[in-house]
């Protein structure tokens, strides 16, 4: 195992998707950096998430010449099918936006892209530390003080810091003066992993009065499909017979397509709620990824917003260490504020649109309902859901 | 004055937009009606709603021959300005739609045209009518009996009953087996008319922490303005100092345009809320308008949505004494749902868009903000946004 060094140029705390390729994209312009890692290798190239990457994050993954996997093993999708009121309605994303498309390529299939190339390169990657602590962000040389995986006390000094460590890790509560923004959902979803070919081309998304539905994939071999259910229901109430039961009748419509069965290997429930920091800098550190801001999946957001913080931060440091000058780095959250605002708007908007909500009236409920007819109709509304979901542009 | 007839094709009760689109509708086509309204003809004309007429509404007052008046002395605007976050952005609708216009003429005025041009055509409208009752709504002879404006006991029998007779009418409490869905707004708006002249060539909705405000005009000589204020507000709780302190901070930005003062000479509180009846037929009874849907003014859908619902049941009517087919008449409920919902969800929208709402988390009140903020920046949102403001075609 290595031990850590005692200096580098930047700190990177979180090896998920805004660490690594934060650590990439300094690495191509020569800027030094390590991350830390609480999880195990194993854990972090385990743990099943996201599935949908925008446009843009495939189009930097390939720039940094770390797609070859995700294009020969990824899924590109030219739309989305939508489901409600017992009609199916078919929105094609590379038409209504000039040719980009929804690529499926599992978070944890990225990550292991990024860290297999990280290391190859010598990048320096700790996982297992603990105790993580920051200390004198607001001078030019802060440290990071933590317990490497052998129980070892170690120091990394840094000129900057980046805290991407997850909505659980330390970093955030280094920004002071920040303001929390926060929304529950009175509403989760079971999602299960299925040893089943795909059962359709594109995801579909359903919105039925028994509850949301989506219908994903992971490989030929693996499906992946999710449920509406309460926030704190148990996965043991969830019989394998339940389960494909509401998938059947929530997912199938009168237009003949079935829902193919296999063995079911995995069940979980997620909790929904949004969040932002508004606040995601404190002298030399810098907050982004799931430790600043939180979708629900609804959107497939997540990644993407994470690693549109990496790509600012990114630019901030290649300015400093090109010009001497902080200007870039000033603006690092109202950069991205502006984005991730837009990105939790539109997870919001794609939520409520799709769920039943025992919290909102009958009236909304139908308002849902015409939201959708208007949208699948209208070529301007069409156009707005899909320029969201394949990804705004980077400013 | 006229002793009401015993016998037309078609009993109108209500001398509002929808009652009297459908009487010169049905007229082109050589179809009897009369018109009973509980109004005077001096009240009908003299008070003051909407001011928005769609561009449908427009090109149909115009085929009708109706829109003499209307081209001389209405406002045609390319768009509309938003304001929020101390920005001013305008949205050219003319563009944005193909060269759809908003229209700005008060709807007394639009009623003064057509009532004027119904009398001059040998049309009957009874005003000042009272106990209106509808019976034998089954049969094929429904009839209706009311007290005359002299406090005479009349019947009018007809083939078919128009219920467009406003909220507080009686014409909905006769369609069986009904669904109303309402929703009621934590707000209300101060609506003042002004002397003045305009401040601005187009409308200018404004999104401020201290709540919504609206500039908009009725004369060279006349304004009319509002302002976001509590649901049951007193209008002697606000002075005219009161009011234009509000107005100044709300819709003045940065940009250096300011708003002109006037006298003040009415002053009156609109409550808001939306409402839907999810029948509108019942027997030889159709309902529309007001009696059926209520939106909030914010979309400045209200007007228009009612002379969609003429418009559909003329066409059911005509289709019924040319052939003898009821089918298009058993589909009133259906088609006019289609297009109610879909305005009901534009103005709940637009509602929700540019109200400061206390029901609302901060998170929420955000999300408001992210929202017009992306919708200024996206063609898309844009197009969506002026397509239902300038009114999505008619089915």
């Amino acid at each position: 195992m290595p031990i850590a060094p005692a200096r580098t140029q930047v700190g990177i705390i979180g090896a998920g998707p805004a660490g690594l390729f934060l650590a990439h994209l300094l690495h191509r312009q020569g800027i030094e950096c390590v991350i830390l890692e609480s999880r195990s290798h194993e854990d972090v190239e385990n743990t099943i998430r996201a599935g949908v990457l925008e446009q843009w994050t495939v189009d930097l993954m390939l720039s940094l010449g770390l797609g070859e996997r995700m294009l020969r093993e990824g899924h590109f999708h030219r739309g989305i099918t939508l489901r409600f009121a017992g009609e199916s309605h078919h929105l094609d994303f590379e038409d209504l936006t000039g040719g980009r498309r929804v690529t499926v390529y599992p978070q944890h299939e990225v990550l292991k892209d990024l860290i297999a190339a990280r290391l190859a390169s010598g990048g320096e990657i700790h996982f297992g530390v603990r105790d993580v602590k920051l200390h004198d962000l607001n001078s030019k040389r802060p440290h990071i003080t933590y317990t490497d995986e052998n129980g070892q006390q170690q120091e990394l000094h840094c000129d900057f810091i980046a805290g991407y460590d997850g909505s659980q890790g330390p970093s955030r509560q280094y920004v002071e003066g920040r303001t929390e923004y926060q929304h529950l959902y009175p509403f989760g979803w079971l999602g299960i992993l299925v040893e089943a070919p795909p059962s359709h081309h594109e995801l579909i998304y359903a919105r039925h009065e028994r509850g949301f539905a989506l219908l994903s994939t992971r490989s030929p071999e693996i499906q992946r499909l999710y449920l509406q259910c309460g926030p704190t229901d148990n996965v043991a109430d969830y019989s394998d017979e339940l389960i494909w039961s509401e998938l059947h009748q929530r997912l199938e419509t009168v237009d003949g397509w079935t829902l193919t069965e296999g063995r079911i290997f995995q069940k979980g429930v997620i909790g929904m709620r949004s969040f932002v920091c508004d606040r995601m800098q404190h002298g030399r550190l810098f907050i982004g990824g799931d430790a600043a801001h939180i979708v629900p999946p609804t959107g497939a957001k997540g990644l993407n917003l994470a690693v549109a913080d990496a790509v600012y931060l990114s630019r901030g440091l290649e300015c400093f260490y090109r010009t001497g000058q902080q200007t870039l780095l000033d603006q690092y959250t109202n950069t991205c504020l502006r984005r991730i605002w837009k990105a939790e708007r539109f997870s919001w908007y794609m939520t409520n649109l799709l769920h039943t909500n025992s919290t909102e009236s009958p009236f909304e409920q139908r308002i849902r309902l015409a939201d959708l007819d208007y949208l699948v109709h209208s070529q301007a509304a069409a156009t707005a859901l899909a320029e969201n979901y394949v990804g705004l542009p980077l400013d």
